[in-house]
Order: C-alpha cells, then structure tokens, then sequence
C-alpha cells in the first residue's frame, strides 16, 4: 500500500485519539459534529463531501483535503468529476492553490491505485 | 423589488460592464471562465453553484456569496439544502463565518420573497 | 444610544434569531457551542473573551470583533490592555489589520461612552 | 470632490489620529514602519507601492486597497499598468478578489476624475 | 531531547540570524517588535503568549504555533488551559484548525516530555 | 546542484504535467493564463514577477514563493531589492510571514549559490 496514503492516515488516526484524550468538551463537540453534519439529509453524502474538499482547497488546508478525498472516493466520484471541483477550487481561490492541487492530484492517484 | 437584491445586482454590472471596458485580456479571460466553468458538464450546473457558494462563504466574501445565492436560488436549491451547506460552510470555516451566513441568510429570503 | 452599538445588536439578535429557526441541528450546535466555549473553566472569561477577540481580529472579521469587544468591555478590560490586544493582533496578523483596529477603537470608543 | 474619496480619507486620519493617541508603542511603531517602509531604497517608491497594492488586493483589504491606490495614483501609474495589478491580483487570488476590484476600480476612477 | 523540537528550534535560530545579517531595517525592526511586544505591561507576558498562540492558530502557521507552545510551556500554561486554547482556535477558526491542532498536540507533548 | 532547488523543480514540473493530462479546460487555461500574464506588457516582466511573489508570500503559500523567486532570480533583482520584497510582505502580512520568509530566504541563497 502506499506510504502517501498510510503516512497520513496513521498520524491522523494516532493524533485524533489523542486529542480525544485531552476530555476538552468542545474539542469533543467539534470532532462529533464534523463526523455527522457530512451524513445524508437534504443533500447526500457524497454532495456534501465534495463540498468539504472544495472548502478545504480554497482554505488550502493539504491534511484537510487529503481527507475529503478519501471521502470522496468511497463516495464513487469519477475522475472527471474530481478535477471540476479542482478547476473550480482553482478558479475560486486562485493559482495559490495550484500547489494544493499538485498534491491533491497526487493523493487522488495514490487512492485510484489501491483501489484497483 | 427588494432594495438588497437590486443595489447588488445594480452595482455588480455596472462594475463589471467597466472591468470589461478596460480591455486587459487576462481580466476578461478570468470573468470569462468564471462564466462557463459552472455550466453542466461531469458535475450538473446546479452541484457546481453549491461548490462556488461554499468556496465563497469559507473565504468570507460577502458579493460572492449572494451571486451564488442568486444561481442556487434560480437553480432550484431547497431551504434545507440551502441551511446544510450554511451549516458545513461554519463547520469548516468557523464561527468566524457567522456574520457572513447572517448576511446570506437574509439574502436567501429576499430572493424567496422576490420569486413568491 | 449610540447608533452603532445599536444597529449591530438588533441586526445580529433579529439574523440569530432567524438562523436558530431554520431548525438546521449542525448551525444550532455551533451556535451553542459558542455561547458555552467562552464561560469559566482552566481559563476564566475573560481570558477567552480577549482570545476570541484576537482570533477575531487577525480573521479580519468587524462583526466578531464587535461582539468580543463588547464581551471584554462587560468582563472590565482596561483602555490600557485592550490596545495591547490591538497591538499583538496588528504585529501578528500586519498592517492589513489596521482598518479593522480603526473601526474596533472607534466600537471600543462607543462602549465606553455608552457606560459612563 | 468625490463622496467616496472624502469619506475614507476623513475617517482614515480621525482614527488614525486617535490610535496614535492610545500612546500604544508597538502600535505606533507598527504606524510609523509602515510609513517608512515604502520610501525609496534599493527599490523605488512607486514599485513599491504596487507591491503594497497587489498584497492588500490578495488580502482582500478594500481600505487598504484604497490607500494604496491613492500612493499609486500620485505616483502617477498609468491606467493600464493599474490594470495589470488587477488581473495578477485576480490570478493569484481568484475569482474572490473579483468584487473588490470592481471597488478598486470604482476608486481608481473616483481619483482619475479629481485630477483632471 | 525531541527530534521535533530541535529541528524547529535549531532551524529557527539559523534563519532567524540570516535574517539579521540581510542587514534590512524594516526585517529587523519587525523582528525586534516581535520580541518585545510579548513582555509584561498592561497585560502579562503569559496573557500575551495565549494571544499569539491562538493569533498563529487561526491563521494556521504551524511553525509560529511552535515558537508559541514553547513560549506558553515556559510561562507554565497548564495542559487544561492549553486544550481550551485548542478548542477556541477550533470552534472560530473551523474545523480546518484540526490538522494544525493534531501537530500543535505532538509539539505541546514533546514539550511536556522534555520538561519532565 | 541543490536538492532544495531539485526536489521543487521535479515534483512541480512532474505533477503540472500530470495537471495537463487530466485535460480539463478550466484548469488547462488557468495554467496557461498563468504563464501568459507575467509577460512584458504596460508592466515590465520583472515587476510582474515581483507583484506574483509579494502575493505568494502574504497568501503564505511555500511552493508558490520558490516559483517567483526563481523568476525574479532569472530577472536579475538584487539582494537588496529582494529583502525588501521580503520586509513589504512581512510589514502587510505580519509576522505570521515569517517562518515562510525563513524559506524564502533559504531557497534565495540555494539561487545565488547555483549561479556563482
């Protein structure tokens, strides 16, 4: 498996444990609420996490879009569909988030690869 | 017709009628694209507006805002859907997008208002 | 009564007000957790009001800065620690947070009239 | 002479003047580099000043972006070089910065016409 | 001693010189500001160091929350103050602050470990 | 040569093609705009590529910093000049830009020293 995808999910998952540790309950209430809000209501799943990997591109936050990708492509999201929201993501917030693309392009492949 | 809508709507095209007017290419190569990335293609017209408006509220611009608005209204979004990417715009972006969903929110319901 | 201590609080009460009855269960936690995280704990009041006041600023958010101003105004922050606050925001965040620092001294200024 | 170029240079100086008058020293300090700092060096005034505008446009600072203009303008750069500025600041930072051109654009004009 | 926090400091120290010897009055006096803008006056040093710890949260800069965690370990915040610190620069600046907070988290417990 | 300067030059060319490859036309033009608008025109190119980092630097995006520096490396700007580049964004953007101008300046020197 790749070392891209482990790397970040390992040092993800050890970090939000611990921070789960800490007992601070709005830490708690945040990381809860981060959890249900992207669950199927008035708009589906798979919507709305398309629309946290765009908010997470424009804020140009790597850990953060990393994540909605991987939502994104348990979602079922094809490939054309992913570089709109790229293109998008680009157009909103500018060349500044080329980079960010860059590496979200990279991390997309890594997971069309596992998953083949 | 609601003062809100029309000052905004008044304004950003004599503006942009201006931006236009300067003739420089890479200004009216930006608002062209800004133009037709939204339009239907792998994600529908109507996913693409949802994108843009989450992208502007996390970056807090309120004239952005309310032309998303504007596109989501004419593209049919519901007040349910409409509150749940509210909701996942403060979820990611913060409290500090509040006063913002204040404003959207009060938009939303003048361009309800307008189309009864 | 200052006009503008006044138009703030019955806009933000009249949209808080309108935001609570669209019934969405993720923007009615954050506003919760809002009104919660900033009570006495390991840090009292005070502290965290002057720390959402900060966060406030260097965000570059007028409306958050008025209402964690008048947050510090009711916990008895001094002139004298409140330009200190202004000060830090200003090196931290740059000289693009001097118009914010402009409009908070003069909502800072209104507060303090309003109390004589 | 123009409303709007009145009306940011008079609350400019008030509140200026009056955060001087908080005796604040980092904050005065931070006033008085930030005077300094776009004096003639190993690059001259004027570019610099371009470069105090397009950062104030990325940042989307309309007050910021107001007074820089006002230094280019007495500078005396062209319409078309100011033009330039606008579109690296809508590539860089996207399709955002649009509505504050359309204000940077708006006061471009309003000092255009002053001078004539 | 933490790999983690010698590279950060030693990094730190060996810019931070560099930076000095460009010879720039405007860098320096930015980076002399910065030292002293955090002592004890109107507000303690310890209030200040929360401040910038939130300041550099919200604005998400890992190395400057770094600089700030140190600082704040020094001044002898408690681990339940600095998780209510977290759990601000959270609930305002979005849950786009978690991924710096999850680093924050591993720099403040490095910390700790050293202190011991 | 450097790995600083290598390891930017091949990941950025290596997934900018791959960028290419995905042939969306939004994206293909936005990089292509990216190209065409730092060229000689009412700006001088070295001015444009000036602007282009002061707004990397602000906007705080590393990889963006290394590619302006770059170009203003080919362009010929002088230490001086670039230390006030680095003084400007530093004074607008806060000390929140200097552990980025620490990566600038290192990614500086890696230039100089490749051209000695």
């Amino acid at each position: 498996m790749s070392d891209l995808l482990n790397e970040f999910r390992d040092y993800r998952e050890k970090m939000n444990n611990k921070l789960q540790e800490t007992d601070n309950k709005v830490i708690k209430r945040i990381m809860n609420l981060d959890t249900n809000a992207y669950k199927d209501n008035a708009l589906d799943s798979k919507t709305k996490e398309m629309l946290g990997l765009i908010a997470s591109m424009v804020l140009r936050c790597d850990d953060c879009i990393s994540y909605h990708l991987e939502q994104c492509h348990k979602a079922g999201i094809s490939n054309e569909a992913m570089y709109e929201i790229f293109s998008l993501a680009n157009l909103v917030g500018g060349t500044i988030v080329i980079p960010h693309t860059r590496r979200a392009l990279e991390y997309w492949e890594a997971l069309n690869q596992e998953s083949q």
